[in-house]
């Protein structure tokens, strides 16, 4: 019998569970769920006696430790910077961890000691990091089988709203953390491009943009991720001169949110004190430089050509002008923007989420003249606001990738991602049978 | 006898320990100079008897105990962050503490046990915060004493090369902490204009500035501080409209620096690995957008509007174009400009800082109709690299005040800054005496 730990049982874990709960018979696993709230972890359960459901808070080292010690392999669904401690633990009692966050710095620092031991640390096997990888590696070990080098490589995917239930001028709602969507791009990109190392700060990220468009689902603004370069080495790509790994949201997407940015509504860093004694509109007035005119007309000046019938249907949706109250005692301003759109952008009971993905490549091979490009795409539309996309295509590449670890379909130690070929040909075949299918063009 | 420990021998304690060794036998007092650096310590005391040097680490728990234990106030001229555990042990074993910087959240939190304990917790008192407060509440007092009413308060200061020695395009030399130079203003700056409550992001910092002019001495930018609006109540303004604090430079550096904060040179979130690979040089065309020209070209179009003669030759003079090597092995962008400006921004042996300060008042007068207008100055230029104005203007008034306090001209316990009539009316007379003297106008 093997005993597989869950640790978070919060909506990106829903598809996770299902999946390993389905398989868990016919592996003989046990399967723990554990959460600060047992309801939501016994929930998930739905009943199934392949599973049990536990309280757990893992700033209790004692209980934390203990329950580590009694499972075999442990899946952290937490928030990246949470893992470390887990890590640690399942290092020194020779457990197994999955998670679909990317490589810390912690958890680079356990990898001797890991291979040492013989225990996986299993890493960014999810969306974005994870089936990136994997499909880009299947494409790009294809054509350097043949002896091609790649010269350019773009990857961008995004975490949208499903066409039917785009009802904002945004073309976005939260299938995932508000805060880290508040906070994307915080610090400064790094990418290459035709050679040259290329920095965009955050002033610049969503004004430096590129347009993207994958067949049947139109065009999309592209806004550079932190770290493209260390990907170089990870994916093996040699020769290449551009390589961009980036995010994608709905066209026009970027043109309103740099407005936040510029306006400082992003900032974390300081702390408006008594914010509910204010309105977004008087919080508005208070970013916007001292001016002639209505508030309107001051952010239309303020917003310069960035401003159009697209830029201003946004603001006007998001009610910026009609005095309405923050409820945040106090908070960074980015905390309060948080608070707004939370309530503007959430899926409602039957909307269904998108996440689209597109690999662009440009290469040579020995045995055609000229440069030949390829593209590769994915698309999948989620069930409902509980069975999302993004809950999917995060949950389960990470629980087959496990299953397929336990089943001994790889062997592997230390700390992996999926970009092995023994790791991501069985897992890009399984996705196919549930419609996670990317088209190559 | 008291005892008197200095903790920290920097530049800035210059003038503090001559001015305190100067009283220290008419006094009866001991000082000890304590430093990691015990050399450093020994020179500042050039062998006067009434001093003792020690090495001395601030994160050594137990020595650090010991030595607060052995004194009676203790002077932190230490970075502000350091503060926390000086100001801990002080109020335990019932010691008064002074520094020069801004009450931080750990500091006050310690008010009420030194209240209770009657230990004297003072901040705040140097120039900028220091002088400020003083030479502002002096002015403040007498105009309510006259049933006056303030309606508008701005005050600037800033830590600048005298004339004399100014023979650099950006009018400035490090007379101060360079790291703190480099990242000022990071965050959002929060003030009020017209009884608006208003917010200035770090990426509109230096360019939504204000001009303000000092007899004498020319024009200057002003940027905002990060937190204006504490200071109403802490300086009792009730009525007050408008309420600014800000930072001098000479007229134009914020146009120059505003083209590093828009490149995304400032930024200190982010990592850039084999730094010393590269040159300023290809540093500076990694964060320029791509386009047509040779590199100057390329600066000057990003720089737009802002690009004229004199933001020219500022860049000219930092070398930008010549491939100049990088020798941090890895940094922030933030830490790789500030080591190239350090070499760039270096007080000569000769050369002699400034530091200028200017209050704006406007304020109604029962006997008077109309608004009143009065502008209060201060310039002191320092003698060398050693006695800077800013080191003088930083360490006396924490001196005096010192002196003030032990020589019981005021009595007062807990978290307190140089507001109150009984600190600031002997500091400033005493400072007239060191040629510290604000121009009324």
């Amino acid at each position: 019998m093997t005993k597989i730990l869950i640790i978070g049982a919060g909506r990106s874990a829903t598809s996770l569970i299902d999946y390993l709960l389905k398989h868990a018979p016919s592996n003989d696993w046990k399967i723990t769920v554990a959460d600060v709230d047992k309801r939501l972890a016994e929930e998930k359960l739905h009943g199934d006696s392949s599973g049990t459901a536990i309280s757990f808070d893992i700033t209790n080292e004692e209980k934390r430790r203990q329950v580590i010690l009694e499972h075999d392999l442990i899946i952290s669904m937490l928030p990246a910077t949470m893992h470390g401690s887990v890590a640690r633990d399942c290092v020194e009692f020779g457990k197994h961890m999955a998670t679909a966050s990317y490589v810390s710095a912690d958890m680079k620092a356990l990898d001797e000691e890991a291979k040492h031991k013989n225990v996986l640390l299993l890493n960014e096997c999810g969306l974005d990091p994870g089936i990136d990888h994997a499909s880009a590696m299947k494409i790009i070990d294809e054509i350097q089988k043949e002896g091609g080098e790649i010269i350019c490589f773009k990857s961008f995917c995004g975490g949208l709203v499903a066409p039917e239930s785009n009802d904002n001028p945004w073309g976005y709602k939260f299938s995932w953390n508000p805060r880290n969507v508040v906070l994307a791009g915080q610090g400064t990109a790094q990418y290459l491009e035709n050679g040259e190392i290329k920095f965009i700060p955050y002033n610049r990220l969503f004004s430096q943009i590129e347009t993207i468009e994958v067949e049947g689902y139109g065009k999309f603004d592209a806004y550079a991720n932190r770290d493209s370069i260390s990907y170089v080495d990870v994916y093996g790509l040699r020769s290449v001169k551009t390589m961009v790994r980036g995010t994608l949201r709905q066209q026009g997407y970027c043109k309103g949110w740099n407005q936040f940015v510029k306006l400082g509504l992003t900032d974390d860093t300081s702390k408006i004190t008594h914010a509910n004694e204010l309105t977004y509109t008087s919080l508005l007035n208070s970013f916007l430089p001292a001016g002639e005119g209505t508030l309107k007309e001051k952010f239309k000046k303020f917003a310069g050509s960035e401003w159009d019938t697209q830029t201003e249907t946004m603001m006007d949706y998001l009610e910026l002008y009609s005095g309405k109250k923050i409820t945040l005692k106090e908070g960074s301003p980015a905390q309060i923007l948080q608070a707004l759109l939370e309530e503007k952008w959430k899926l409602k009971e039957n909307d269904k989420d998108m996440i689209v993905m597109q690999h662009q490549f440009e290469y040579t091979l020995p045995s055609k003249p000229g440069i030949q490009k390829l593209s590769s795409s994915l698309a999948v539309i989620g069930k409902d606001q509980n069975y999302t996309a993004m809950a999917q295509t995060v949950g389960l590449p990470l629980a087959m990738t496990v299953k397929n670890f336990l089943t001994k379909k790889f062997k592997l130690s230390g700390v992996q991602i999926p970009v092995k070929k023994e790791i991501y040909e069985p897992l890009l075949k399984e996705l196919e049978e549930y419609k996670i299918i990317f088209i190559e063009k």
